[in-house]
Parts: C-alpha cells; structure tokens; sequence
C-alpha cells in the first residue's frame, strides 16, 4: 500500500512499530502535493525544510523507541487560521500575508505534543466566511470544495495527509466533510480550543476534525479534547473508551421537518435508505420533530454572526476594506447597523432554541439528518450552504459527518449525526456503526478529474 | 440588651443556648418595624401572620434541640428584587404589585435552608435601577438612604433586622452601605446566585449582603455562598475558615487616581487618616496608580447597563412605558438606540479592562477606596452617585465597605475595600482588622432624627 492511502491509525502503529519510517512517510505525502497540488490548491503553505527537518528527529526517536504519543510522526493539516510558532498564518486574507505567529494556537501545541507534525497550513476561506479560496474539489475540480476548511478537507481527501483541523461557525467543517466525501466532528464548543485561533463569531465558533475513517477522527479527539479532570459535565473520558457501542435500545431520531425540505430528491432517499438499513440493524429509528422554536434558528444565526463579526473586524475593516471580499464585507457592513437590544434578543432566544432542540435527547440518543443539501456545487465561486449544519452549531451538539454515497455525478454524499452537548464518545461509536453499515470506500481519483 | 441590638452572630448562639426565644426575637423586631417604619419605609412587604408563624416552629424546634442550621431563628430582610415563594415580590414597579412569586430565588432558598426567618422584602428603587423608593436614612430622614438597596440597608442600619441581602449592578451594595453605615460585601459574580432575580444588567448583577459587622456578613456568606466542591477557581470554603489573618507582609494600596479627585475633602481626610493607621498597624501602605483603560471604565459601565436593561425591559416597557420612572426610562430609551459593535466593543473592552485592573494584584493584596463619595446627600430624590462602586463591579472584584467615621453633618462615611477574584475569606479577614482599627461604635437615633 502507498503510504498516502494509510489511515492514520494504521501510519501511527506502522511507525511505532518500526516498519514505516516517519521520514519516508512525510517525503511520500509531500510528493503527493508536489504532484496533485497545483491543481487541487488545499495548501496555502508548506514549509518543506522544517517539516522534514521535524519528520528526521522523529525518525531518529522512533529508532530509539522513543515517541513523543499516540501521533509520533504523523503530519497533519492545520487550517491557515490556527495560529502556528513560525509558520506563515494568512488567515486567508493579504493583510495577514506576511504574518508569522510567535507561538502556537493551543489545539496545534496539543498535536505536537501528541507526536504529529505540522505537514502545513491548508486553504481557508478569507477570514472563515464564504468568499472562497482557490481550492477545488479532488472528486472534480470544476466543483467546490466547500468552506471555508476548504484546505483541510481537500487535503484529506486527496491523500496529503491523513488528518487535518478546521473550524466551523455555521457549516465550515460539516459542508466540506461531505463534499469531499471525508469523516469530521465538531465537538462541543469548548472541548477543543480556540485559543489562538482568530474568530469569527465567538460564541459560534467551533474547531472540528477530518479525516477518512471514525477510528482516525476519534484518535485525533484523544489528543485534541482539553477535559478538565474535574469537570463533570464534559464527559471526554482520557485513556481507553469506557463506552459501549450502541445497541438496539439506541434511538435514533431522522429529522425530515426542514431538513428534507432543503436536500436534493437524491440525498432524501440516501438519508432515508440508511434510516432504513439502521432500522435493520437493530436500532430504534423513528422520525424526530423540530420544536416551533426551530423556525428562528436562521435568523438568529445569522444576527450573532453579523453582529459579532463586525465587532471582530471593526478595525481591520476599517483600515483596510478594499482588501474584504464582498461577502464578508457585506457581512460586517450589516452587522455594523445591527442594534444591540436586537442582538441581545438574537443571544437570548438562542437560549430558548437550545433548550428546546435538548429536549429531542428526551426521546432520542441522536439525531440523523444530511450534512449537505446535495453534492458540492459546480464552480468554485461559492461554498456551498451551510443549511444543514448551522442549526447543530447553534444548538452547540456535537456533530458528525461521513460520507454514505455517490451522487450521480460521481461526487460523494454525507451523513450527518448529532448528539447531546458532551456526548462526543457515545456519538463516535454510533459513528463507527454507522460507517460500517454504509460501507462508503471510494475515493477521488484527481489524475482523471 | 435589647434583643433588636444583637448582632446576628450573638442572637444565633443566644438562640442555640436557649436564653434568647426566635419567637421573642422576632416580636421585638416588628415591634421596631411597628415603631419606626412609617418613617424609615424600609420595608415593601412584611407578612406578619406568616412570620409569626414560621417564628414558633423555629421556637419549637429550638426547644427540642433541633436547629435548621446555623442561622437558626435569624430574621433577614430581602431586596424586594428577590423572588420569595407566596410573598408579593414587587421590582419595585406597580406592574408587580400583585405578584407573588411560586418559588425562592435561590438565595432565599440557601438563607432558609440555612434557617433563616424571612422578615420581610425590604424597600428597591425601581427595577433595581436610580429612581429612588420612599425610604429614608435613619441617621438623618432627610437624607436618602442610597440605592438600589434602600429598604436592606436601612433596615440593617435601624437594627430593624441583623442582616439582608441586595443586588448591585453598579454602585446598589456599597453605596447605601456607606450612607447607612452598616457593613457590605459584594462577593464575585457568580459566588451568590442571582437565579430567581430580575435582572438589571446580567453580565454586571451581582448579590451582596448588609450586616453591621463584617463577622455578621461572614456568618450570611457561610450560608449564601455557592461553591461547587469540585471548582478549583471559587475559593471559598466551606466549614471552619483555614484562613489566616493578613499580617505586616499584607500589602494595601491606596488608589488616589480617580477616586479622590471624586471624594469630597472630608472623604480623602478619613481615608488618609486610616491608611495612616493601617500602616501604622503593620500593614505596607502603598499608592496604587489605576491603569490607562481605567479612564474607559465609566463609559464601558454605561453602554453595557444601558443595553441590556433595554433588552431587559423591552417587552414590558413596550406594553406600559408610563409605569416607568424618568431615570430607568431614559435608560432604556437610550439603551434601544444603542448599536450592537457598540455594545460588544464595550463588553470585549470590559475584558482588557478586567485584565489590566487585575494586575494591580502584582503589587498589591487588596485595594482602599472610599465607599462613596462623601455622606449621603440630603433629600430623597436621587440615590447619590455610585462612582466609587462602579469600577469594582465592574472588574468583578470582590468587595467589602466598612463605615469607619461620621462626617461633620452626623451621616457615616464608607470605606471600600477591593481583593482578587475570589478572594472573599482574605477579603474578609482583613476587613475585621480594618473594622478593629476603625472602631466605628456609632447607631443612628431614629427618634432624633
């Protein structure tokens, strides 16, 4: 097997146990972005010497049998909005295209203290909103790649690193998991932090995972996930999994209510022929109810993500605003007029949303629904929508998507699940069960695309 | 001695040793309430067939040696802001005159749980906010007696009850207490629940307690604080206090900048005068210069208080404006107008703020300010400014204020004292110093005045 094409928890026991040398291994991934890179565009940088400079010294430690944990010497993708020690970080924007951090964002000190290496920054769209980057899809490089982890998800999904961080503030990690037919979670909000990572609506903004199997994503928790030993409402367990995997007294609500209205006639009947294969499989499924509330999830949404953004931006934006794309510029010129009493209104029934999506858990252990409305659009001059993922960021409930199956266009389609706030474990074991059932194991071949 | 000049920590062991009756103890206060309130007007509800009643079950229980808790007996005065179970709880609005609430706030639930007698709801200025209520200061009926907790601090002050709980938003705790002379102390946000509270400004409420003697206020934090045993941040502690008195390595720094440029002559006098004794008594007495951002505070203050009590207030103010006094409606009135970057510039300026205050710790273990800016002004038209409180809630620093002279018209001055986050029990103990070195003995003469 190509050392690109093995998953993460396979390069990780293939290096400690000695038959894949961390060097090897990250020349073989560089060469894969040196061959598909200039037409899939994920990374925004590289910095060839210090990473195999890094992939020597784990070499050199793996020899001695020395691992720095569970990543030793696996190179992962860090979306170009997570600061990096020494490492251009853009943030997609050209005012930040000479801006080299002095320390790390702490979910990238984490990674490295787990073993990985820093393969390089991937592709964000300016500032995480929705004014794209050049990345495309490696499924079909004439469609998008989604956003705005456009990088991170495009990387993995064409074989340049096994794994990759983004971050999410409506759908940027769910959108382009499923377009690029990747593994992600976004756990609840704190449980991987956004400590040096620039914002784009705090108290939206989440940081998230890819990857190409469950197994992967879950090893990339174990070493992302900061759980206070103390605190007892965060349930990330450190160490082996206590959880048990999900047995036929586990209830999975599908959320047709809105969800089937905005997906394509094609993902409907992927959605509900998995509901169906689930059902088969022993689990409870039966269809789920948005509470009334729901009907205000958009418009709040998009009030604290205006408001807060252009409180972010006011300073930037106002020095510099040739340099915004029209999105986001209208995005800040909006939230410029919003009134604070609205805002705080927006913040407040946020609240009430909450409470009432939680009470859902009443009756179901989670919650099955698309992670995209169809496969990623043609044309790489929008992202794509983020319809299907915003109200789970909203609600701050741990979500997940994977990949289930081929559009007729031969682009892949997702799966997404959500779970109660802090039930991250409980909802990557469904995941596992799930992938199984699905079975999805194609990938894109870019050489054709 | 009359049983209405115990402290609260006297009455409770007189009530533990069996020489002093709850349900004598309770006559005579409202034989004083019967006395003295038609002028003082401390007081907004007093049932007195319901307190009787829970009196003679505390007797009961006493002579059976059966106590609830520590405050076994103790009748305490509620801000009428306070939710309480079957007692008419008034905001101070008429649109709450008939409102009797179905549950404790929690804060009352903790007093009577701790076995507390709830006297009565004493007096709020309307909604917690500047235009006043009819009480009136017991040193002088001519004077107001400071707000938002009027009827508290009064009450305290006429030895009408030995202890009772407020809210401050921005100067409604420190600054009746200084103009009534009775000790307060205004803990960290979230160290006495404000759950079963109306709301003011909710990022800046906070719950604090009046005693006439820092012990007293002790005694009430013992039962009032929340900690949750396994929070390594809140360090309070319950059970017997492993705190040690401040000694000569305690390091107090007087803060001139702003604060005497607001205090009258005879305020910076007293102030002066007892950090001369402080230093004297073996304490490092030191200047402490505010921080460039501190000339931001009063304006971050306004903008935060204005725009939520708008949010706050929206729905009701839209349904019955003409219930609301000059002073809350000018507030809300501008607080609608308020833009929301303007609100979140605020609120994320609060936050350097905070930090840049919190380094005055490097150099200093507490801070000395007066309480207000001289004795309380005469007439009962306005509550007397809250300048002096405002930074410390701000920042969220604890705070105690201690009466420690009487001015030249016969009316206490206050001093302030501000610790860490957190730091309450150290707070505390230095207060009794500082309570000892005063030795303020003074009580108002209500038949005089």
């Amino acid at each position: 097997m190509n050392p690109e094409d093995l998953s993460l928890l396979e390069a990780a026991s293939a290096i400690r146990s000695g038959t894949l040398s961390p060097l090897e291994y990250v020349r073989s991934l560089l060469a894969r972005i040196d061959q598909l890179d200039s037409r899939v565009q994920a990374w925004a940088t590289v910095d060839r010497e210090a990473v195999l400079a890094e992939a020597k010294q784990c070499e050199a430690e793996a020899r001695q049998k020395q691992f720095r944990g569970p990543l030793h010497g696996i190179p992962v993708g860090i979306k170009d909005i997570f600061y990096t020690k020494g490492l251009r970080t853009t943030m997609g924007s050209v005012l930040f295209k000479d801006f080299v951090p002095d320390r790390d964002a702490e979910a990238v000190s984490r990674l490295r203290n787990a073993g990985a290496i820093i393969l390089g920054k991937t592709v964000t769209t300016m500032f995480a909103n929705l004014d794209p980057g050049p990345t495309r899809n490696p499924w079909n490089l004439n469609h998008t790649p989604g956003g705005s982890s456009s990088g991170s998800a495009a990387a993995v999904a064409a074989r340049m690193c096994p794994a990759a961080i983004g971050t999410q503030t409506v759908g940027s990690v769910g959108r382009p998991g499923a377009f690029n037919g990747v593994v992600t979670i976004v756990p609840t909000q704190k449980t991987i932090s956004l400590n040096g990572v620039f914002p784009l609506a705090w108290s939206l903004d989440h940081a998230g995972i890819f990857g190409r199997s469950v197994e992967d994503v879950e090893a990339m928790m174990d070493s992302l996930a900061q759980v206070e030993p103390m605190d007892h409402v965060a349930q990330w367990e450190t160490g082996p999994s206590t959880s048990t995997a999900p047995s036929g007294k586990f209830r999975i609500g599908i959320v047709r209510d809105f969800f089937h209205e905005h997906a394509t006639s094609e993902t409907r009947a992927t959605i509900d022929a998995l509901a169906h294969k689930l059902a088969g499989s022993g689990f409870e499924v039966d269809e789920a109810r948005l509470p009334e509330v729901f009907a205000l999830s958009q418009p709040i949404l998009r009030m604290i993500v205006r408001t807060e953004a252009a409180s972010n931006h006011e300073k930037l934006f106002s020095r510099a605003p040739e340099t915004y794309g029209p999105k986001l510029r209208t995005l800040i010129e909006t939230g410029m007029l919003v009134e604070g009493v609205d805002y705080l209104r927006a913040s407040r029934l946020r609240t009430r949303y909450q409470r009432a999506m939680a009470k859902l858990f009443d009756d179901f252990d989670a919650l099955l629904t698309p992670a995209a409305r169809g496969t990623a659009p043609e044309g790489i001059g929008s992202t794509g929508d983020p319809v299907m993922n915003g109200p789970w960021t909203l609600a701050d409930f741990p979500t997940m998507t994977l990949p289930c199956a081929l559009g007729g266009n031969g682009l892949p389609l997702g799966v997404q699940l959500s779970a109660p706030p802090f039930q991250e474990r409980s909802l990557l074991e469904l995941g596992k069960i799930v992938e199984a059932v699905v079975g999805f194991n194609s990938k894109p071949d870019i050489t054709a695309a």
